[in-house]
């Protein structure tokens, strides 16, 4: 059984606006998903307000506890955005302009007071390194705090442009079947084959579809063989439970 | 200037579904607009996966910081539905079979393996209390902590059962107004008004549709007063800087 040390991520939603339910965040759903890819599981989120002290202790009791934070929101240029102050206080370092992001906002000519706001984009933490972003200012990085914007478009292009960059371990790999039955009549032969795979999360998933109850059952880890046996078994135990089993995308 | 103490409230949501990206969390946006409703403010949330550990710690810390915490997922009858024994744990106390819930539960005939699975969602901590569900077995709550489903649809019916049973302050109230400037364009004059209503959260969210950019301002209080002479002046800086104000539905 391959036993690659896990590389794990919180990420830090920053906004009011999340929290207001104005906006429905996709963020974290995408985040997880691409830094899978890059070796790097998602095991943890926190959505806070624009209130220094909050983004402050979310950021220090998260970058002491995983391998990376990945941040979202608060890049911008008004009084809300205040993301890099927080990243420097976290760190206790001050924030100093990144002359190549300085480079850039002055490229499209502005009003000086439209500048000197636009500006604050180019504010990081000393030490810290650029996130490239095709789409405007760039973010930033420092130690293992990587500062994404808010808006999803521009999110997933610096997502993108970490790709390689960073160290993973393992992708975790799934395996999905569906099948018309309730989770009461699944669940103790589930339990069952769920502690003969102690390195595989099986999860189950009620739903209620054309008018039918049903349950999906995802399993996932990074040993690809074991989970080819655990879906068999699964496979197994529903027809013996009258079932017809399903199979979903697998990733 | 009203200064009703304000209620808030965490929501954790739990589930290995969500920070795998497999499923997208709408729970959140949900509960935080309805809760709102009620005069109850989400100023946290977090995502946890399904263990124990990482439940109970979180349920301890938002519990202690908060007026109320909403947890939503992991109360069904399989293995992986653990977050009334985290519940228990957190407040160190047993389970204890409900008998209101066991008697909807055997409302409905199952084979006895079934029934025992199904029986798991009657366990609640001692000294809870039930929330209401029409669509099945009902969730919980004890102390400040309120236990509910993860299925959006079951959620949101429990949430509508706690309609008016819920301690809450002043519901927040908001205006809104689109105008197609950049944020760095209007970032200094909305500092300086921002300045003059200490009370009041004023957001800026910027975007990009139909081709062009543009920004939407938030404001977010409880003072309905102050809140229509903060957008009066948000619209005269909008005039004042060469565009056009747009009015949006306010809450």
């Amino acid at each position: 059984m391959p036993d690659t040390p896990r590389v794990t991520a919180a990420v830090l939603i920053i906004g009011n606006e999340i929290l207001s339910g104005r906006t429905q965040d996709s963020n974290l759903a995408y985040l997880a998903k691409t830094l899978n890819e890059y070796g790097i599981q998602v095991v943890h989120a926190r959505v806070v307000p624009d209130i220094e002290a909050d983004i402050v202790e979310a950021l220090n009791a998260l970058r002491a506890k995983h391998d990376y934070v990945f941040t979202t929101g608060g890049i911008g240029p008004t009084h809300d955005d205040i993301t890099a102050d927080c990243v420097a206080a976290a760190f206790g370092v001050e924030l100093v302009i990144s002359e190549p992001i300085a480079e850039l906002i002055r490229r499209r000519p502005s009003p000086p007071e439209v500048m000197e706001a636009r500006m604050r984009m180019a504010r990081i933490p000393r030490g810290g390194g650029l996130v490239d972003n095709p789409l405007g200012p760039p973010g930033f990085y420092i130690d293992n705090v990587y500062v994404l914007a808010g808006i999803p478009r521009v999110m997933q292009q610096m997502v993108e442009s970490l790709r390689g960059k960073l160290r993973g371990g393992a992708p975790v790999r799934s395996r999905s079947v569906t099948a018309h039955l309730s989770e009461g009549q699944i669940a103790r032969r589930l339990g069952e084959i769920q502690q003969h795979f102690a390195h595989i999360d099986l999860g189950s998933y009620p739903f209620f579809r054309e008018e039918r109850y049903g349950t999906t059952l995802v399993m996932r880890g990074t040993d690809a063989a074991a989970l080819d046996r655990m879906l068999d078994q699964v496979k197994q135990m529903i027809i013996e439970l009258g079932g017809e089993p399903t199979d979903l995308l697998s990733g």
